[in-house]
């Protein structure tokens, strides 16, 4: 195993890149008829039932200020005012910057990144059973994801790390994201004073000049369909939007509970949220990076369950991918979405057709693109694993076909001719290391050679690696002043409140 | 679950389809560039090394006559001779006649026809494990395949009944096919006699003067690639051609092995074998219906097994999906293939991938869509219900999005209004039936309700599934005479010849 681990090194390095550069797709969904439908749609929504922002008089005024109707904490938008809005400024690319320059990545365009889990309170892996979060699971998962190839950003809770103070963890689970990996990792997302702290570490780290200048953190603000924002979303919203750092508004709806039961009606009922929040971060900072999101699940109307990996959420992420590029701004969405309860066939049935769907529908920034179970309520350390190979798979095959005269191979054809094989050629030699992307996970050998070593199935394969990884781990370290100074930072907000069991 | 099963009668019927009108995609892989590329370098192929046809004289004089360049086995082709001669008369689509017409599928352009698995000596199930299929497999999944209304078509060899003599049991499949099911089916695919036995047998089923005007059968025929067809491939062809029914020329290649290590290679042997075989299909019988088959897989480096769901084959399928509707015949690829010994995670990461990728590149007939494992070595009955549910979700994805007064629901999202939900509302309640499909393996529950069911997996609850599936098998009937002159002829053709463990 550890053979084939250094192997990986060398001869798959044309992919071990910061982010994905597509050259597949994005797929239309929509055609240009009913992607007007949609728009106009939304804006009939914005007009004429308009969303709420609940306690926070501060973004009634800025609206009131823009010649928004508001009426109590309702808000009402003449048509094209959302829209107008965003295009003016928003830009349609940037860069978010990680401690290590060759890490950071370009969001926008034909790029995609690839983020862990994003929320789960539980943790599940074949040894230790489900059960809940800890910090030491989150440290782990921090460990693991930076061990993972085909992962580009650290994330954000990657567990929700339930043996802390629910007031103060943000602060640890940003120590950690600083401290064991160097790639790009997201701010606090719940409040207005965490996505202060959460910036204030980011100047510890990076200066504050920096960060004055530069997008280092990310944060997924999301709506409570349908067509309300709270403070807690709005808080981190404007705190991160005046920083200049990037803001996903993404409206999360269950069709039939949270959103119309339809495609059709949740697509303009997103398009309106995002494009409210939208104009919203430009109103605040002109300029300032945002992204269209969407996480438009499907319920189970037997039992009202949320559901993963249907055709209605491939339907509406593709098109909800159309719509963003029609805004001019990047897009943000899920990835390896699933019900399962276990790292078994429905986890990665529903989670192949995810990740793919988001891929296919050009999405930039890919929330989950590993280890979500349960509807978000576990991270698997397995999933993770079975769910890495399908990023790398991911990331090779969006890397587009090679037409180079060596990959056209036509001397190996002709020398080689009819009734021979291809394996003592030349040609294959030369290409056998760099030709074919090699996942770690599937077992391709006979049935008698699967049984002789144990006949495990691809979940219990992942349990062997991920201990692997972690024991593979390889500190990125960090300069001890900062470490410090962070450390410092933490241990100064912690004192200033109590521990609470809430947020 | 009986409930359930009589509730989707009601509610799914929309895609209840006898076969899938694509409103999606396809999607293109190559630049108008990129394809002119490989064009040319499967003409060049054709030119500069040939093709080889062995143990059939006939074919070589076909060959010969239409003035292509014929030394010993050896064919070479003038460039732009095959496209010339296929697309002068090959038609872009046919319709496959099933003895219900109501599940006739039409093969060309937009549609996608969904086959079982195809090959497999081994048959696998959680009671009864991996073991030798018998007939008595055969016609269970025969059986179970009529009960999936998510596939299309009843296929060939659904597994191998090697308990039956080699040299007969062609008889024995076709006879289940057309007992069993009132779904299309293929022709015996191994030599001319075979194949004569396929269309004898349609003829008393559909009538001679029917089957000679209609196309009732399906025949895959493969090339032993790189660049040899043999006299068991190519009888069947000129048998099914002259008759004049569908045949689909399909190169099998494995990269590495029996075609370059690169994509680009890969593609245009591909293109080269399949325009010789469609060029011969056209020059034995002008308007005959052919498809474009490939069968392009990828080959581990390191061991020499194949392997599957890989980004290569992606790619693979998407292009020769654009070089197919080029040539102006449809389509044919494989399914949900898988290298895994079990229906795991592996097999669901693997066939999930496989099957999308078909039908973005817009498969006409996608082989093995259900129940491959192993490598093609195995029909798993949990694997053939696990992709039974991705069959059915690909059918409503490219279903394609609605866009109607009602779907829009702009009258749901006004009424139910900001912070509400749309459980309660009118318009969730007309549509809960069939807004969202309704898979019938995913587990979307809570962990505690999941735990108390029995903590089940998929596979687990696929095993029920299947035996359900089988218990409230419909038999479609069949006429009694035609019944009886089946059996008639079948017993007069095994008299003929002694059996035989060969064929």
């Amino acid at each position: 195993m550890a053979r084939r681990g250094k192997k990986r090194e060398v001869d798959q390095s044309t992919i071990r890149a910061p982010y994905i550069d597509r050259k597949i797709g994005p797929l239309p969904v929509l055609s240009q008829e009913g992607l007007e439908l949609i728009e106009a749609n939304a804006d009939r929504i914005l007009a004429e039932t308009g969303m709420e922002f609940h306690d926070d008089p501060e973004i009634l005024q800025i609206f009131a200020e823009a010649g928004c109707d508001v009426m109590g904490t309702r808000v009402r938008f003449a048509p094209g005012f959302c829209r107008r809005t965003i295009t003016a400024t928003a830009p349609a690319s940037y860069t978010q910057h990680a401690r290590n320059p060759a890490k950071s990545v370009r969001v926008g365009g034909s790029t995609s990144v690839l983020c862990p889990s994003w929320g789960p309170p539980f943790v599940q892996d074949l040894d230790r059973g489900r059960r809940y979060a800890s910090y030491e699971d989150f440290t782990d998962l921090v460990k693991l994801h930076h061990m993972i190839p085909w992962l580009h950003h650290s994330g954000g809770v990657v567990c929700e790390p339930v043996d802390l103070p629910a007031n103060k963890r943000h602060l640890d689970m940003l120590y950690a994201h600083i401290r064991w990996s160097d790639r790009p990792f997201m701010g606090a997302f719940i409040g207005a004073e965490r996505a202060g702290h959460a910036i204030d570490m980011a100047r510890i780290l990076f200066g504050a000049d920096y960060v004055a200048q530069n997008p280092v953190l990310y944060c997924v603000s999301n709506t409570n369909a349908p067509l309300v924002m709270d403070a807690n979303m709005s808080g981190a919203l404007k705190t991160y939007a005046l920083a200049g750092q990037p803001v996903a508004c993404t409206p999360w709806t269950l069709t039939g509970a949270m959103s119309p039961t339809t495609v059709a009606g949740t697509l303009a009922q997103v398009l309106a949220e995002a494009m409210a929040c939208l104009a919203l971060v430009q109103l605040i900072n002109p300029g300032a990076p945002c992204l269209m999101g969407s996480f438009a699940s499907t319920m189970s109307m037997q039992t009202g369950a949320p559901t993963f990996g249907t055709p209605e959420a491939g339907q509406m992420v593709l098109a909800a991918g159309q719509l963003a590029r029609r805004l001019g701004v990047p897009f943000h969405t899920v990835g390896t979405l699933s019900a399962s309860k276990l790292p078994d066939g429905q986890s990665q049935q529903e989670g192949t057709w995810g990740l793919l769907m988001s891929m296919f529908a050009g999405a930039n920034m890919i929330n989950h693109a590993t280890g979500w179970l349960e509807g978000g309520l576990v991270t698997g350390y397995e999933k993770t694993m079975m769910d890495a190979d399908l990023c790398g798979k991911v990331a090779r095959f969006f890397d587009g076909i090679d037409l180079s005269e060596n990959a056209q191979a036509m001397e190996a054809i002709a020398e080689t001719g009819p009734g021979k094989h291809f394996l003592g050629s030349e040609h294959t030699q030369s290409n056998f290391l760099g030709a074919l992307f090699r996942p770690d996970l599937p077992d391709n050998n006979s049935y008698e050679h699967w049984s002789g070593a144990g006949a495990l199935d691809m979940a219990q394969r992942a349990n062997a690696l991920w201990k692997q990884r972690l024991a593979e781990y390889e500190d990125p370290g960090l300069d001890p002043a900062i470490d410090e100074a962070l450390q410092d930072y933490i241990a100064r907000r912690k004192s200033e409140t109590e521990d609470r069991a809430y947020f």
